[in-house]
């Protein structure tokens, strides 16, 4: 069995990963929320996740992979004020908010599907989880935990943090919370500002409501994510991911609900994927500085000079460790579609080849082992990538026949670099790097148009 | 605006259709239980509904369709019997249940996307309605509907019957059902066999379960189909369709359910989707006449001499109208096979062609009528097949000069007939016979491999 390090955000210290159960990873990724098209920031983080699932399966692990979809409770602003996203979609489209929920989920499901993604074990909603939220809620009321007031119902951080740490994962510190909050509307009726809602009132104009034991209302954005982890992981998992922006307060939170709830911290090893920049600032749609997914590859934007294919955009975003900040430039993409097509078609000419000899002038078993070394260290995917050249190169030496392989070395070249023929099999070669899945089920496009 | 006849099943009746609101649709189809491959049975009925959706879409309508997934509570014998079918299966593949309903959820969209199915405009789960059920029940209850009996709620078939008509849409009697009713383990519970289950007692062994004023257990199935078609349709909505299996007891259980909590009828029509066999024969495990799509799709079958495509499986489909009983044998697939290569072929010719002259030969206007005339009686596939064959002969005799078109009949007559571009726009013209989308998210397979 491989060892493998990883980054763990918490302690912000590499260290070695050791499942709660030998040979199984429980891992829980926090989704979209799906009031609009999912944008390529969102689609590298899920792609970063993509290849630790991937991984784990490479290696045998029989791995639950958890990923929720939002579909209620996150409102416009993170100190629990404004509007539900969805409902507010929903006003503005005129649809019932199920229907924008659908219409983007569907969306999401296809552009990951797109830069093969592998599917999660389990995509549970929080409208799906509204009965498991409100039992928490009232064991956290029945703790200390929780109070109400005015219909809504808040976590007291305060009382939490008097046993407790909030603020350990961010390393923030609660007394300089308190002084940086905002007075805003609706924030009174909590005892402190760091509070966070855990069910909220509906307002008469909220067309996603519930029955509660503490009136009609929803439940909090954080909330469903410590109910859906544990109710499909147990109280305490393995990997809990998400994306570098989720830290605060969304992780933090999660934190202290498990805790709170079931007294032991609720994950082993947090892991955070890096931003994505568009060149050189941040996407963002007030300035414009902005592109969807779809935008990207059909080429209807003013950024890139072509269309590019899901395929490069994935191998693309492997090119930057998941913990770097990666910028997207017509110029970086366009290298990177370069150095792809140079992989590919030196990979394509490996498989055909039976060009076998009786020495071999390469050691393949030292090259397979520092693949998996980089992918061990904390799925260091550029690294696997330089290494993939390096074995360019040796095809190269092949190809002139200035280097030579044993017939048994040729076949464990041929078997690291070989791409699965189906889905069962997805996981295995270093597969995790190509786009498009080669499924019985979905068959890929010859060419993207 | 075009009017439509539909066959509604519980007059036995071919009536014209009258939407609840003037220009909008709402219609609920009973999908799938998530336990297992999607089986080409299903795959034929919700094609049926994906036409209907489709035509309203075309004709302008706005639609929102709701077809669920039934993810918790399907027994294994209707007579609320036997093992939760999805928990079953998780205990077989040694899986967590809602491991086994993605699994299959996942199957499912993918299949029905490869015979081109629109989505849903709502795909709700049983397993996300729980709260919704469980107050429905107390509702039912309350009104003396519904009992609890060892830690189950049943609904009360004859009371309802006293005041209602229980068999309405089957055209069942309750005294020939009451004579005709096996005597079941845990049957006993029940005051009239005929009763069914709203929730039921989990046993210990039994992993789906959530806590509810009654005991823990899980929601009966047909429950679900009312609580979602009326939180999102409301309490009386136009369309309920379904494929000919569901008509007793599920349906009947929910026009029973629906008329005892809103004391109205629920469904204005009632569409049911005929049975397609294989090989003159019912299709079935047991005895091993059955074939999974993706057999059919990648020619890994004992029946059929070459892989199927979706497409023509789709084109085949409609060449029987939906209620009537289709076979699917190696010959009939073949002839279709046959007849859609030429109707893509002069579709072809026909979009490429400019070939105007001053006098039309043919009546394109009236031919138009026909094939619009054959969709609105109860959505006609075969004899709107008919027509485009009849389109197919003016198209020959385009081709050698035997018949004439003026420029605005030609185009009247490529619009008839034009494939949309893009998803948006995706019901317009005669293109729901067409399999594969064309959007930008979602580009064809060139050739199915």
């Amino acid at each position: 069995m491989q060892s493998i390090s990883v980054y763990d955000s918490l302690t912000g210290q590499k260290v070695p990963f050791k499942p709660i159960k030998e040979g199984f990873l429980s891992m829980y990724v926090c989704g979209p929320t799906v009031y609009s098209y999912v944008h390529l920031g969102n689609l590298r983080t899920f792609l970063s996740f993509d290849i630790v699932y991937r991984y784990f399966l490479h290696l045998g692990y029989k791995v639950r992979y958890v990923r929720n979809i939002t579909d209620v409770g996150h409102l416009e602003d993170d100190a629990d004020f404004g509007e539900d996203k969805i409902s507010k979609k929903a006003r503005i489209e005129s649809l019932e908010p199920m229907e924008i929920a659908q219409k983007y989920t569907n969306d999401f499901h296809d552009m990951l599907k797109k830069i093969n993604n592998l599917p999660p074990s389990i995509e549970p909603t929080a409208t799906g989880h509204i009965l498991e939220q409100i039992e928490i809620i009232e064991d956290l009321i029945q703790k200390g935990f929780a109070y109400q007031t005015n219909g809504s119902v808040y976590f007291d951080v305060k009382k939490y943090n008097q046993t407790e740490d909030y603020g350990i994962l961010s390393g923030r510190n609660i007394e300089e919370l308190l002084n940086h909050s905002r007075d805003l509307e609706g924030q009174s009726e909590k005892r402190n500002p760091q509070d966070f809602a855990l069910w909220k009132k509906a307002s008469p104009s909220h067309i996603m409501r519930w029955n509660s034991p503490f009136g009609v209302g929803f439940p909090g954005w954080h909330l469903e994510c410590t109910v859906m982890s544990t109710k499909y992981l147990g109280e305490t998992f393995d990997i809990h991911g998400g994306g570098m922006d989720l830290k605060f307060p969304h992780h933090e939170c999660e934190i202290a609900q498990g805790k709170a709830a079931y007294g032991k911290k609720p994950v082993n090893y947090w892991l955070h994927a890096n931003m994505l920049t568009l060149n050189g600032k941040k996407m963002s749609k007030s300035t414009g500085n902005t592109i969807l997914p779809m935008e990207l590859f059909s080429g209807d934007n003013a950024f890139f000079e072509k269309p590019i294919s899901p395929e490069v955009l994935r191998f693309f975003m492997l090119q930057a460790h998941y913990r770097s900040v990666l910028d997207l430039s017509n110029d970086a993409i366009l290298a990177a579609e370069k150095g792809f097509e140079k992989l590919k078609a030196a990979y394509f000419w490996l498989l055909e080849s039976s060009q076998a000899e009786k020495q071999s002038s390469i050691d393949i078993h030292s090259w397979k082992q520092k693949c998996y070394q980089a992918m061990n260290d904390d799925f260091n995917t550029p690294i696997l990538i330089s290494h993939l050249f390096e074995g360019v190169k040796y095809i190269d030496g092949l190809k002139s026949n200035k280097q030579t392989l044993s017939q048994e070395d040729l076949i464990l070249f041929q078997e690291t670099f070989k791409e699965p023929s189906n889905r069962e099999n997805f996981a295995s070669g270093l597969a995790y790097l190509k786009s498009q899945p080669r499924a019985i089920c979905s068959p890929p496009p010859k060419q993207f148009p």
